[in-house]
C-alpha cells in the first residue's frame, strides 16, 4: 500500500523547518483525501515552536472562539480582585452563564476560596512472589524514602517528593508519589522522577517487579475514587454567601435553590452512582483548559466535585468541593501564544513568585469560575421549575 | 466599581460587527488588565458566525496545534479504508503514540468496530405527592408515550424520540427520555424537545412538578453509572487481532501485554473505583474532540470503559468498549472553519446521507483511533517492565 | 496428617442419622480442639430435615436471640394492617430503635409501600471469537428467546422467564436473565433454570463458550451498579407523613431531621462513594433476614439504597427506596421450625395464595420495618445535634 | 386501638425475669396472631444474660445449622495450624464448598495471610459558618490531638486514638477517628469515645456545630470506597498456591482458573461497577460472622475485596484482600453461649493475650476462609465451562 510508504513524521527531518513540513503534510493529505486543510494551515503559531514538545506530525492548528466572564470578585490566598475569566467554547450560552453567576457573586461581596491540598501523583505498579514479599518491600521503601526522594528530585528542579501512599493487594505493591510540582501542572516532571525511582528499585530490590510506571491508582484520566478521597492536583472550595434579595431579583429564594441542589445534584447523582454531585463542573473547567493550555484530558478527574448550597437568613451559602483539579502556569501548552495570553489576562502566566504561586493562584481562579457557572445554572433550573418566562440562556445549557 | 458599568455583552448591539466589538473588548480589556491580547485577535474566524451560536463576550480565538495520526485501517459499518486521524492537543508524544499503534494494528489487518447503541438522552426531574402518586404519573407516562412523542419531535427535525426510562425514589421521578438525533450529538436538540415535553406534562399531569429540567440521571458531563450501563450516545466496540510477530518486533509477547492490561487496567482501576478500566481513552477522546468541534467536557463520560486484552495463538486481541461516546458532525463546533476541515478529513463533514451515518461513521473513528492510542500505551508499558531502552514516547505521556 | 484422614462429610452415609452424625462430629472436634460443643448440638432442629439440604457437615445450630418491634401499621398492597417485626440481633438497642419509629409511623398513620419491580436475576458470561460474533449471538438469543423460555421453565415450577438483559464489552457477553420466581427467593431457581439455558446455547450457538454461568453481572451478594439502577429481587419503596407535633415531642422539626438526613445521608455518602445513601438499612435488613431464614449474604446489596425526606406544612416526608431487595417465603432457611415461625408472625409463611403474594407481603414488610429504623436513627441523630439528653437508645447504635 | 397499649418493652418490669418476660411476650403475639411460636420460645439461651445487652423486647431465639469446613492449614502471624471453620447457613452447598476449597489449600501447604492494617472508625460530621472557619477547626483538631485523645481514651479501657483523618467539604468537617480496640470489634467502644469528643468540640470550638455523631465517611455498614480505600476494622490479605497437579486431578489447569477469575471477578464486576471483585467473599463471611455472634450487617462492607490470581509454573498463585473486614471475640454477641463455643472452636473466645492478638487471629482465619470459598467456587465454575460432569456443588451455589 502506497500510503504507508510515505513517513509523515520523517517531514520536518527532510524539509528542515515545521512549517514547510506542517504544509507538506497538508499537501499529501489534500493529495489523498480530495480535503482542503487551508483554514487549519493558517495558524499564527511557529510551528518550529511546538514540534518536539507539543506535538508530532504536525498540519496546523484548529482555532476555538474565546469569550470572556466577568468581572468576578475573589477573596482568595493567591487570587485577590476582579477578573475576567477566558473560556474557549463552541457551545452557546455557556459564557453567559458563567458571566452571569459572576455578576451575582460580585455584586454579593465574591468567592472566598481555599486550596486545601496539592500535590500531583505517579502511582507504579509492582509485583512480588507473594504478600509476604509485598510488605517487607514497602517496609523498605519507607526506610529508604530519604533515598528515594534524592533519586526522584535529581530529576527535576521544581520537584519535590512529599509522600508515598503504598497499597497492597494481594502480591501486588502500588507506591502512589506524590510530589509538589511548582507551577507545573507537573505530570510529565512526576512520572520522569518516578521512573528513576523505579530504575532505583529494580537494582537495590530487584524482587520488586515492575509491572507499568503508572498502575492505574495515580488516577490519571479517569474518574475515581482515589482522587477524589485523598486528592489529586488541587483540592480546592470556593464559596459564596449570595444575598437574598439579589436572588429575589430573580424571583427566586435562596430555598428554592437550595432544593434543587438538594434533588438534582444530590439525590440525582446518588442514583446514578455518579462522581459528580455537581450541575456542569466541567462544562466550565473544559473551557478554561482549552483557553489556557491545560492537559484537556484531565478535564474527566477536574471535573468530580460536590457542590453544597444552605438556605441562610442573609440568602445563599453555595460552594464547590474539588477534589482533583489539575492545573498549571508553565509546561504543557499553557507557552502558546494565544494561551499565554488568556494566562496573563487572569496574571498567572509563567512561574509565579515565589514559585507555586501562580498555579495556586490559578487554581483559586479557576474554583471561583465553577462556583460562579454552578451557581447560575442552579438558578436557571429554578426559575423553569417555578414556570418563570425567559430562561433562553439556562435551557439550552441545562445539563 | 466603574468595571461594573462596562456591559461587555451589549458590545455588538453598540459596534453593530462581531469582530469590531471584540477587538473593543480586548481594547477594553488590555486597559483594565495591561496584557496584550494581539494573538487571541489573530483568528481567521469571522465572529459574526459564531456570536448568538457558539459563544458570549467573545474577543477572539485560542489556536491549538493538530498533528494527523494514521493512516488507520478501519473495518466499520460506516467507516471502512484507511484514515489519518486529526488530534489537537499541547502533549508531546500522544499523536505519536496513537501512530505507532494505528501502524501496528494496520499492519495486522486494521480495527474492527461495532456501534451497539445509538441515543441522546435528557431526563427531567419531577415530584409528587408520594409514591402511590409517582407510580400513576410514570403508568400516564407510559399511556401517553405517543402524545410525548408528538410533542417532543414537533421541536425538531432529526429529533425521534425512541424510548423513556423511567426511574422512581420516593415522591421523585426521572424520566429519562432517549432520542435518535442523526448527525448532531444532539443534546441541545433533546433538551429543547425535552423542554416541550415537561411544558405538555405541567398542563396535563399538573400533579408532577418539575424540579429540574435535566435532573442528573441524563447524565451529562459527569461519570456514571447509568451511562456506563444504559448507555449515552453511541455505545462503541472496536477490536483488533495483532500478530504475534508484529509484537515480537518490540520485543514483547501477547501475553506481556495481556498481563499488564489485567495488573494495570483491570485491578489497578478495581482498586481505584474507576470508571476507567483502560490507560488513558481521554487523551485520544480530548484530542479528537477538540479537533473536530465537539462538545469537549463531554470527554468525562466519552472516555469511561474498559479494554480487553486476550492472548491467543496467532497474536493479541485487543478490544476497546466505549459506553457513551457523544459526538456529532452537525452542531455545536462541527461548522467552524477548522473545525470542519478536520471532520472533512474523516469524510464525516456536515450531514450524512441517509442522516445519521456521518455520525456512526465519525464514532467508528474515534473507536479505533482510541483502541490505537490504547494498544500503543500498552505497549510501551509493557516493555518498560522488561527493561528495554528507548521508550522515550511512552514514557512521557503514561498515565 | 491423621486429621486429613477423617471424612467429617460421610459422618450421615456412616451412623446413618444426621442427629448421630452431628453429634460424632462434636465429639471429633472436641476431641481434637479440646473444645466443649454442648450448646452448639443442644439444637430443637431434627437435623435430618436439613442435612442434603441446607448444611454441609453439620454439628448442630447457633441461637440468636429474637426480639420484636410493633406494632407497625402498614398500607401496602399486600400488607395491611398492625405486624410485628421480628428482629434477631445481638446488637444492644436495635429492636428498641424500630420499636421506636414503629410507634412514631404508626401514630402518624403508618407506612404507605409500593413493590415497583419484581425479578431474580443470573447472568452467564459467555466468550465469542470477536465483537462481530457476539453482536450476532446476541440477536440469535433475541430471537430464540421463546426457546430459551422453554427451556428454562421446564426445570422449575414457579420460575418464569420474564426477560434477558445482554450486555455486550469486546468479545465477551453477559445475558442477564431475569425471572419471576413466585415465593423464593430464588437464586438457585434461576441458577439451575440458567444452567439448562447455557447447555441449550452450547448445543445451538456452540460458537458461545460458556466463561462462567455467574458472570458477576447478576449480581449476587456485591454491592453494585446494575442492581442498583435496574434492580433485582424487589425494588421496593416505603414512605411515611409524620406529623409535626410528633415530632415536636421529641424536640425536633421536620426541618431539622431534614437537614440531617441532606447533610450526612447524602453528602457523607457522596464523598464516601457509597451505595448506601441512607443511615442503617443493612442493621434492619440483616436482624429480619437472620430472623426468617433469607439468604444473609444478600443483605449486602439489599441494604443498599438512599432514604429522602422532605420537610412539610404537616410534618415530615420521608421514603426509602431498596432497589434490590431479595426475600422469599418459601426455599431456603425458611422452612427451619424458628424461622418459619418468624414468617407466621407476620403472616408469610410458605407459598402465597395467588403464588408470589407471600413475597411480596414479605418485601413491602421488610421496606416498611426499614422505614421505621432509618426515620429513628434520623432522630436520635437530631437529637444529638440539639445537645439534647437522654439519647442512649440511638447513640450506641449509630452509624 | 388496644395493641398500641401494651407496653411490651414494659414486659421485663412487670415479670421481673427475662425469660418469663419473653414467655409472655410470646402469649401476647400468640393471641393477637394467632401464631404457635414454641420453637422461638425453646431456647438454651438465659434471657436475663442478654436483655439490656443484646437485644429488647426478647422473644426467644431463632436456630441456624452449623456445619464445619476443614482442617484448613494456616500460617499466619497469629493464626498457625490446622482449623475447622464453624459456618452458620441455610444455604446448601456452601459448608461443602469452603471444605473442599480448605482440602485443596491445605494438601498445597495452608495459606499466608497477613493483616496490613488495623483500627475501627467513627467520623462525627460538623458544620461551620464558612470553609474558612472549617480548615480552622481542623487546624485546631490536629492541635489538639493530644486532648482529643485523652477525653476520648478517657471513657474506654481498650480503645486507642490512633490518628484523625479529616475531610473538609463546603463548610463541613468529617472528622473521621481511627482507634485501636484490642479484641472487640469496637464500634460501640469508638461511637462513646467520639461523643466525649464531640461534647468536648462543644465546650473547646463552639463554632463548630455537630450535625451527626456519623456522619456516613465512618463508613459503616454501606459499601464504600472510603474503606475500600482506607481501610475499616482488619485490612487482610490471604494468599496461597495451589500445586498443578492437585488441580489437574480436577481436570482443570491454572490457567484455566485464572482466565475465569479475570474475566468474571474483573471484567464482569467492572462492567457492574461493583465493590466485589470476587466470587463470593459474603457467603463465608455471612456464614462465619452468624456463627460467632458478630455483627451481621458488618457483612455489607466486610465482603469487599478483590481476588487475584497468576497462573505460575508450579501451579495457581490465588489471593484475597478483605479492605474492611470487622470483627471481634469480645462483645457483641460473641459471649452467648453457641457462639462462644464456635469462637472458642477457632481458639480466639474472649480477650487475647495480649489483647488485640485474638481479633487479629479471627481476622486471619476469616480471610483464609474467604479464600478455600472463593478458590472453590472458581474452580466450581471452571468445570462447568470445561462441560465437565458432575458439579453439583458449585452449581447450586454458583455466584
Amino acid at each position: 500500500m502506497f500510503l504507508m510508504e510515505v513517513k509523515l513524521h520523517e517531514f520536518e527531518k527532510i524539509y528542515g523547518d515545521a512549517n514547510k513540513a506542517a504544509e507538506a503534510r497538508r499537501q499529501f493529505l489534500e493529495r489523498v483525501t480530495g480535503v482542503k486543510l487551508e483554514n487549519i494551515g493558517k495558524t499564527t503559531i511557529d510551528l518550529n515552536t511546538v514540534v518536539g514538545k507539543n506535538i508530532e506530525n504536525v498540519i496546523g492548528a484548529v482555532q476555538i472562539p474565546v469569550g470572556v466572564a466577568g468581572p468576578l470578585l475573589i477573596k482568595g490566598d493567591y487570587a485577590n480582585g476582579y477578573f475576567y475569566i477566558p473560556l474557549a467554547t463552541t457551545e452557546g450560552a455557556l459564557v453567559a452563564s458563567v458571566n452571569r453567576g459572576a455578576k451575582i457573586i460580585t455584586e454579593s461581596g465574591g468567592t472566598r476560596v481555599k486550596v486545601l491540598k496539592d500535590g500531583m501523583t505517579r502511582a507504579p505498579l509492582f509485583k512480588l512472589q507473594s504478600v509476604i514479599e509485598a510488605i517487607k518491600f514497602v517496609e523498605w521503601v519507607y526506610q529508604h524514602f530519604d533515598e528515594l526522594k534524592k533519586v526522584a528530585e535529581s530529576t527535576t528542579k521544581h520537584g519535590k517528593l512529599k509522600e508515598v501512599q503504598p497499597f497492597i493487594v494481594g502480591n501486588y505493591v502500588w507506591l502512589r508519589f506524590v510530589f509538589s510540582t511548582g507551577d507545573a501542572m507537573g505530570m510529565n516532571m512526576v512520572t520522569i522522577a518516578t521512573d528513576a525511582i523505579a530504575k532505583y528499585i529494580s537494582e537495590k530490590f530487584p524482587e520488586a517487579k515492575l509491572v507499568a510506571l503508572s498502575g492505574n491508582m495515580c488516577v490519571d484520566k479517569k474518574a475515581n475514587a482515589v482522587n477524589f478521597i485523598l486528592g489529586r492536583g488541587k483540592t480546592v472550595i470556593a464559596e459564596a454567601l449570595i444575598k437574598r434579595d439579589v436572588l429575589e431579583k430573580f424571583g427566586v429564594s435562596p430555598e428554592d435553590v437550595h432544593n434543587v441542589n438538594v434533588e438534582k445534584n444530590l439525590i440525582g447523582s446518588a442514583l446514578a452512582h455518579s462522581y459528580g454531585f455537581n450541575a456542569h463542573f466541567a462544562n466550565i473547567i473544559a473551557a478554561i483548559f482549552i483557553a489556557t493550555g491545560q492537559d484537556v484530558a484531565q478535564v474527566v478527574e477536574s471535573s468530580m466535585g460536590i457542590t453544597t448550597t444552605e438556605p441562610r437568613e442573609e440568602g445563599l451559602y453555595i460552594s464547590v468541593f474539588l477534589p482533583s483539579l489539575e492545573v498549571g502556569t508553565v509546561g504543557g501548552g499553557t507557552g502558546l501564544p494565544t494561551q499565554r495570553e488568556a494566562l496573563e489576562l487572569l496574571g498567572v502566566a509563567g512561574p509565579g513568585n515565589p514559585p507555586g504561586t501562580n498555579a495556586l493562584k490559578f487554581a483559586e481562579i479557576v474554583a471561583s469560575a465553577v462556583l460562579a457557572g454552578e451557581l447560575n445554572l442552579l438558578l436557571a433550573l429554578t426559575r423553569n421549575e417555578l414556570a418563570s418566562a425567559h430562561q433562553r440562556l439556562g435551557r439550552a445549557k441545562g445539563t
